[in-house]
């Protein structure tokens, strides 16, 4: 779409230099870590909310889609200008307003970046628990839209269980606050939550009251290598039904280990499956916690136990899961990465579900991730220039998501849906609870402006 | 208003010997602990699903009024059928589903009481945290529909934190599913949250999926007094500035102690403000911990400690807590009971301005809950039959409230809107919220026949 001069007139007004048209600038703000792409035909960098407020009204006025943008790490699409219109990069709304730790919560602009809050946050004792492993890119606003976790939601939960309020501008170009600035309130329907997770197709966020955990001074990681997924998966439920809850539980199938030893060193271990375990807490209670872990980490099929003793240590544990992202985009640069969910106890049947879809499309499957939420990132490593590969990928996929949803899971654990999964939307999700989905976004957005083509399905698919 | 005969035929279809128009027994669920009434039509008493799609359907084609209730121990008013109708006690809807340690879930109706399923829980080593003080006697459908929690809140937090998916039947007819059997999911909008806190309003729950936390094995009890509200408000920001969180953190002001004491016996202490303390965990790493909390309680003001060495002394810490409820209600049997909430570190401005309030409009005020929250029980102990306080009352409580809002706060933490505090909505919400959440209940429920006079003021109050 091309827009109109009126239009034009009013966006530079609103963002005096801080407007771009410009192809080529406008080319790098259509694209994010999904590798979709689409051109947009205008970047705008707010700093203030007064401007989001002007710039939705304009864009509602002349029925111009608006796609919200952090800093383009999602994976899912989420952020590609798929119908034109106009990005918003909040890059520029970086700013901590407020942090607060006697009351515990720490007030933000959305494109403060999550590093840059856990930094501020350190010397203070204090941290905010969702850690995308690109947390040092990624930014908070970003985090919200996709409920991004990461490790630690094991433990401390995703951006849902540590948001307290947001200041919001719907799709109608109503600005609007939600929430509170207590840990707790029963003041009406819960909107914070409702745009968590929505993706940028309900309202755009302007700022954010972030719930504060205090930080424990130590952690340790431990190393737990199994003779199967049975085993190890009988060891996250038991990890998981002691009191003390790690604050990461991560696992490696014996493909994933296969792969990260070659890319990564000898040091990495070969096993049936392997578990990364970190504990936190102070010293004086540490040593009793991790051996109450311990303790449940052990039993039938187990091969090896190892603790880190120092900084080196821990770097070495955690290289085989750091190996792996280079690793399988080196073997295949296109592969799929899911982050399907299962119930702990269901991984077993998980993995060997994933093993038979690989033997039966010829797509060679590698899985690691979150084991303490059930949440694998399920890699299929396809080459587009295999044309059986290509052409057995879709059929591969929709596999991988019936056998998850068999197994009462669900899709996405912490990439959300975007782009790319909108379409097996109405697997997942009855046709009624779609529908109040898209009766709410209604509400919000009457016109549709929002983040078009993003989340929910188009209608005729469903 | 008069059931039509045919919706009478109906009911009496769906509802085999489940069904009453006899108006004593209508009578008794007309009323909950708000002591409003209000006379029901009929009362129906669902075991299945199935029976609440029908219902809902045939009371939608009639423009029937429809109010969930619990158990009726809410404070609101909120099941008070205050337009009539029908009444639907979930009461013999009352089974646990499925209890799945493995993956640290349940599955109950929403009749089961609260008491009940911990009770079901505990032998298998896990507890569901929320914890209303009517724990025994409240139902889980009732805590799910106002976000009810309890002193386990300020660590493990209320339902909205601990529910994980639910079945329901909107104000519309139609049946759905929302959330997961998962600890993480970002597939959609978040409906679950979205009826967490709802009152009955958007749909009627009949079934839940609960997130269980492993029950710590031990807990330690603590009793601090202070000087004054200054000193104890600056201890509990000092607590939970520190990692170790503790399970309870409640609070009395001087009033309250005074009371408990009169009422409860002399080994209750005088003080300016009173703390109770409690901290849970494995018995090996109890000591440190309780040790970590202690010392943060220390501090400028404090008078005495003290840490209960066996049963009998934790009893005899919370009587102080417990004397208040039965010596409140024989002073003032018609005290207003609010639970508003404010950033930790306001409380002394809180109880500051109470204060001030009390003594302008003549109505004593006696405080007492959840420190660790800022979620205080604001009592207004005023005598109805004394004309001058019964007029000065509504003006208070309006005062009280601007006071709240005035401090970061908002006008319920747990015990929700209801009937009764739904006037001063608009205070607490701007118009553009409400506006949201009257078009998301329109959604759900575009007759308006569920819970009809609850949460959302009357537009003409706007």
């Amino acid at each position: 779409m091309l827009l109109a001069p009126t239009l034009l007139d009013s966006l530079a007004a609103i963002f005096p230099g801080a407007l771009s048209t410009e192809p080529a600038q406008c080319l790098v703000y259509g694209y994010d870590n999904s590798r979709r792409q689409a051109q947009p035909d205008a970047v705008v960098f707010p700093t203030t909310h007064a401007q989001v407020v002007a710039l939705v009204q304009v864009c509602r006025e002349t029925q111009t889609p608006l796609i919200a943008r952090g800093r383009g790490t999602n994976t899912t699409g989420a952020t590609v200008p798929v119908h034109g219109g106009i990005v918003v990069s909040f890059e520029r709304m970086n700013r901590i307003l407020r942090i607060d730790t006697a009351n515990r919560y720490a007030v933000v602009e959305p494109g403060v970046l999550n590093g840059d809050l856990q930094a501020a946050l350190k010397p203070l004792g204090f941290f905010w628990p969702p850690d995308p492993t690109s947390s040092a890119y990624c930014s908070i606003g970003g985090n919200l839209a996709c409920n991004s976790a990461g490790p630690r939601a094991v433990k401390y939960g995703a951006p849902r269980e540590n948001t307290l309020g947001l200041q919001a501008v719907a799709g109608s170009g109503e600005a609007f606050r939600a929430g509170y600035y207590t840990s707790k309130g029963a003041t009406g329907y819960d909107l914070t939550r409702l745009l968590i997770g929505a993706e940028g197709t309900l309202a755009l966020i302007t700022e954010a009251t972030l719930k504060l955990t205090p930080l424990p001074a130590h952690k340790r990681v431990l190393r737990a290598t199994y003779v199967d997924i049975t085993a190890a998966a009988a060891a996250v439920s038991r990890i998981m039904a002691q009191p003390v809850t790690p604050c990461a539980l991560e696992f490696l199938d014996d493909e994933a280990l296969r792969l990260a030893r070659k890319h990564g060193g000898e040091h990495i271990p070969l096993a049936g499956a392997m578990l990364l375990i970190e504990v936190d807490g102070e010293a004086d209670y540490l040593p009793p916690a991790v051996e109450a872990v311990a303790a449940a980490a052990r039993g039938e099929g187990l091969i090896e136990w190892h603790a880190a003793n120092d900084a080196a240590e821990v770097e070495k544990l955690w290289a085989a899961r750091r190996a792996l992202s280079p690793a399988l985009r080196a073997i295949a640069p296109m592969k799929i990465n899911e982050d399907v969910v299962v119930p702990v106890s269901r991984l077993p049947e998980l993995i060997g579900g994933l093993r038979d879809i690989s033997n039966k499309h010829g797509i060679p499957i590698v899985n690691f991730g979150h084991a303490g939420n059930g949440n694998i990132h399920v890699n299929l490593l396809y080459r587009p220039e295999d044309s059986a590969q290509a052409a057995a990928a879709p059929h591969c996929l929709a596999a991988v998501f019936d056998l998850v949803l068999g197994l009462d899971g669900t899709l996405s654990g912490e990439h959300g849906i975007g782009l790319v999964k909108r379409e097996f939307l109405p697997r997942a999700l009855a046709p009624v609870t779609l529908a109040l989905m898209r009766r709410i976004k209604a509400q919000f957005d009457p016109d549709g402006i929002l983040n078009p083509g993003k989340l929910l399905p188009d209608l005729d698919t469903t």
